[in-house]
């Protein structure tokens, strides 16, 4: 067996659904009828109802929330750090989400490989390259990584995004490695 | 002058207290009281009301929520992994934060340039292990670094903890660098 | 778009099947039978006979030439070195291959992402760690990591055939993203 | 107690001031009186006459000869050079004295976090970029990064004396941390 | 003693002259004529006749081959790369034939140690720079440095060349080092 | 012409012998009887009357004075270290030095490649470890590396001078590659 059974190596107790809150008891089930599963990220939060509440919140506003950044860029963002990161959870639930919004499977694979490697335009590649600078060495951004931004089209608040999404996967990427979280194993045949 | 005079070097439409919602508008008003000043960090956020929301649910649940952590542990593990990102924001925030906390300015300084020059019990040096090796090599932590910290006392929920407030640095860190977020003055001198 | 549509990005006179020599038209007939297409490089170093019939025997000779690694185990060198090198051509070739032989899906993405993430014996454990030594710092390779290899089972003239896959695709790799080789399309959706 | 207790981790025999040297004895009643202390990297060298001697006229050579630097831009330089390197003593004597020369508490930390987060003049950028290129990646100086320095207004005299100051801090901080030198905690509140 | 007394730390069966196959015992034989010796990397692949088949061949057609480059400029990416690799065998046994084939004992040592150090020709150094930057980070190579190369007058067969030659002391400098190859003694004097 | 016609890429001015003090002319001229030439290096400090002086004293202290290590291991050191700088003028000048007092040629080119590849006592072993770390990694020396060197059988004050010798290898390396300066032709065919 190569894919460890378990959410995260910690021993932590995980609330049936019953002992979930109202609200996340219902999030869940939304889960499981959209997507088929509950993403083992929430699960492993599920084990502090607080956590849980403001993860949640977080994520789904930076993903999902008002701005220009179309939800295949922010899942393009993600993958693309996820990949520097060589992170196992993030690259096989976010490459499965850039497949399945691009309708482009090649695409997820490249993000989570190479993005040099793609033929992308201005934009995105602007915007991966601000993301990956982000990863690697953030204390040398400076004014002209930004005006690059502003070159290929990206406002100030766009910017803004573009930063706090790959901060984000920053995180969860080492949230998830530090842990070893495992990945729903359903992603993995998604949008070939 | 050496430090720059702005809250970020992007250009967005920071509210007024009064355009501030009544719950942001009171909660600047207790920063203000507890603290002197508004964190930038708020400032920056306060431009797109949702995400201030999220982000400081986010942020007071990590860093004072309930848990075994003490809230100096949570600090020094952010100046930690600060240190090693080397973000001006935070280093001098949380680096402010920790003095404050232990009244030890030696400790700040020790947590901002190098945690392993610092006398530590064995507790607190597996703790900034575990979040440093997280900030620098996230996908190489295996079973054994969360054993280390297991037999440091650490329970599997603390676990849980120290990684998530060593990520959730690790993204804050990389926003700010990335937007050249500045930190109030009013950090140096304290508690020297 | 954004996967490439060239082979490489040299423009490099390709023969036609009929320009080929009767041994490699014959070769490349049986990749079209065997697996549904002419892996591109073979195409890229058919613009030089001489080259394609050394480098053909060469990797024929580490791939499936006698020896105790099995074809998976050699596959899974040459995505664990291909993931350290962010090869895109490699991962997706042999990423795919590793699916074929084992038949297990997410094995071909751990070894793309992160092996240190997957559940391995301590064969391949061992194996990988030489393997990946090999890559990052080839020059830190002492006894004791021979002697790990060994004391996994391995005879010295395993060591030696591990040592000469995982520094072949160190070879391959730059070869290709030096040349931005593209894989074939065919590759992504095989035996997810 | 987070700062040790110690001068450095080595049981060296350190003269008392009555064993000193004339010389010496009155160097150290000299910091004494100015400084209100012996820097702990005399007294740690002080433990070899000969080696004190040539330590302490090669450090005062650089640091207070003949030159177009300024004392400023040398510590400038010291700190900038100490922050790649994490060096805890080197970053607390020599942060108090940009202080201290500056007056100026935020530049003292802009040095010792991030140099690049700092509004500087071009010639004190392209000093700082110059020393920190000098300790990361020396071997990859080419004649352009001089030229930059040239073309800020420094001679090549002015370039050799950079070269230098940086390269004293690159021995000194090695030094420092490889015998765990701990700063003298008066440094600590200077000039906040 | 500091060179070790073996030709790699692996316990391996070496045929005598009379075992090898009348075309390697040749081959063998040739080597002691033209070099006085036979380089121990053949002697190491000798345990496996089929291997030590392929890989002579493909050795001498990328050294040897038809081609643009001259042998001397294959050398020298030879050396360079293995610099950064730092791989004893390769750097002794092609840092002589850089001296041998340019008559220019400080070559060798400037291609061993640094090439960024040494007087070249645009062509030279275009040709360095990118087997270089194949070694140290092939995944971040684009179009420009392959446009860098054209521009210093190489034709894309060439650079196809250049990267054959370049990917393959990556992989025989990273299985030297694994095995612990030592070069044979009388490379140190030759050409001095 | 592969190696630069330079002692240096400055514009400095140099006094000829007339013009040096009678200490330094006498200096220059027992370099000229017992090696041949003045080294570089001198004549590069030479257009500073003070500075020559106060280095010249530090490096003879360093490198000749008393203490329990030989000339050669302080010559190891400085070529390890060097090696890991890629210096080209310190490995040039040094590693001719080791040649000449160990009366090896190999241990010389081992310490300019990788001083890893040699066979070296348990002293010379734990020596160079400890220098090297210093070199790449000098923020993460703790006890456990100055008692490896106890335990090798080294002094407290021996490893005081092991970390002198390492740190004045790892200023000279940066001061000369930051200049460019250029070894003199004489040592490339010394005592090999």
């Amino acid at each position: 067996m190569s894919q460890p059974d378990h959410v995260t190596a910690l021993d932590l107790n995980f609330p049936t659904r019953d002992e979930l809150s109202p609200d996340f008891k219902k999030y869940f089930e939304v889960c499981d009828e959209k997507l088929g599963m509950v993403p083992n990220v929430l699960t492993a939060y599920s084990h502090n109802a607080a956590q849980l509440d403001v993860f949640s919140k977080f994520y789904n506003e930076l993903m999902f929330g008002e701005g220009n950044l179309t939800t295949l860029e922010r899942e393009m963002i993600a993958v693309a750090v996820s990949s520097q990161n060589h992170c196992f959870y993030c690259i096989v639930a976010h490459g499965a989400a850039v497949r399945n919004y691009s309708e482009d499977p090649a695409l997820g694979e490249l993000m989570a490989i190479n993005y040099r490697a793609a033929e992308l335009s201005q934009r995105h590649r602007s915007m991966l390259d601000f993301a990956v600078k982000m990863t690697i060495s953030a204390d040398a951004i400076e004014e002209e990584d930004r005006q690059a931004l502003r070159d290929a089209g990206f406002s100030d608040q766009d910017i803004w995004d573009i930063a706090n999404v790959a901060g984000f996967y920053n995180m969860t990427n080492r949230i998830a490695s530090a842990v070893d979280m495992q990945p729903n194993p359903e992603y993995h045949a998604q949008a070939r």
